[in-house]
């Protein structure tokens, strides 16, 4: 196995990436081509999709021991075998995710809808062909009639003017937006009993700066962006 | 990368393995999960889809050097990026095939829609989830408006009783269902000279016995089937 290229992602950390592709459209990454792969030649084409399918290696799975056994969020407390979910700690740990193609730069994609972390090393790309890849009819198991845990989303007064100065600093980019897709999923762990204390303060690295939020009465307040350096100086996640 | 277990597939050499997955609705497959991945606590709740994803490392890949350029069959000579095409010669030779799972009994999933030859290792399976998987607005690039190469497929009259005997001892397996499914699709290399002569006599391996079949004027005539022990008698294709 190869890696073709490390993804560059707005999401820093586990906590906060997105469960799935496809949850929230304004999550952005780059991809990079190696040159070895010659990507002028070998990208050829490709532009004309707007899907691909990345393969990506989950390299933050620090588990020791495969369970056979997990708790996906949308169980709420209930496990399932690890085949029937889509749980990273696989014995090949090997991601599967559908992602739009925003554009292509050279050797360089622009992706979105993106659930891989800053860093994922990515082994393959694919084009997304609906005929083979897709079923219309296909039954979706215990997945049917139960959605991801849903949050209502705010915002305080100082986390409305961080958004603004963010949105200009960064040009364009839908920060608020974002927020409110990864939010509305909560990316809490259920099982992690510090994490779900209501009204608890936790945070989260998003692009260059740090959103802090808590949760209270089915309701994620995001209560202001730290914006800048934080992120670099503040090395207390790095082992995460 | 760890093996789950090795694909029992119906294709016996990458001669007559459809090109992608769902070309052969009647294309079937066993796969059993090695026991140290407990299959029966880790395959809980997969018999509630009705398809999965295949992860497969595509061992028969002989390729020494990797092309960046390729030419897809759907494209009749025309080259094409290695990463805007499903080509299994890959930096990372991962397959990925959406199948139907027809039944589990015990550690072994029964499948159908394959497209991957005998003894493939499979690397891991994953739910199939439309919400995450798929996208009805996807645009498919290049291959919009282009079908696989077709054939009308007719049968020599040895080859109606060889089918009717082969059915009668595989007990109802579909093979006349399967040699259309296979052979209109044209299996031949394009770019194989000897192959694309018209009227050639050519063949594979389908479950245990061999097709002859010949292509002339659009049409491939399925000669007949070789039963029994032929195929473990002959070697000569080993080496493919």
């Amino acid at each position: 196995m190869r890696v073709i290229g490390v993804l560059r992602s707005c999401f820093r950390e586990k906590f906060g990436t997105p469960r799935q592709a496809r949850l929230a459209p304004g999550a952005t990454a780059t991809l990079t081509i190696a040159a070895e792969h010659k990507p002028e030649q070998s990208l050829a084409g490709l532009e004309r999709f707007s899907h691909l399918w990345l393969l990506s290696y989950l390299h933050l799975n620090t588990n020791k021991r495969l369970l056979p056994k997990v708790h996906p969020p949308r169980l709420r407390g209930k496990s399932i075998g690890l085949f029937a979910s889509r749980s990273p700690h696989r014995p090949s740990p090997i991601g599967l995710s559908l992602v739009r193609l925003v554009g292509i730069d050279g050797a360089t994609l622009h992706l979105s809808g993106i659930d891989l972390v800053d860093g994922t090393p990515i082994l393959d790309i694919k084009p997304y062909v609906p005929e083979s890849d897709s079923d219309p009819e296909a039954s979706t198991g215990w997945l049917k009639n139960i959605p991801f845990p849903a949050l209502k989303v705010a915002f305080a007064e100082q986390a409305e003017k961080d958004v603004a100065a963010a949105e200009r600093r960064l040009g364009g980019i839908g920060i608020k937006g974002l927020l409110i897709d990864v939010l509305r999923h909560d990316i809490r762990n259920p099982r992690d009993r510090a994490q779900s204390r209501e009204g608890v303060d936790l945070g989260f690295y998003l692009h260059d700066f740090e959103a802090r939020f808590s949760v209270e009465d089915g309701t994620a307040t995001v209560l202001r962006l730290a914006t800048g350096a934080a992120m670099h100086r503040n090395t207390r996640r790095a082992k995460r």
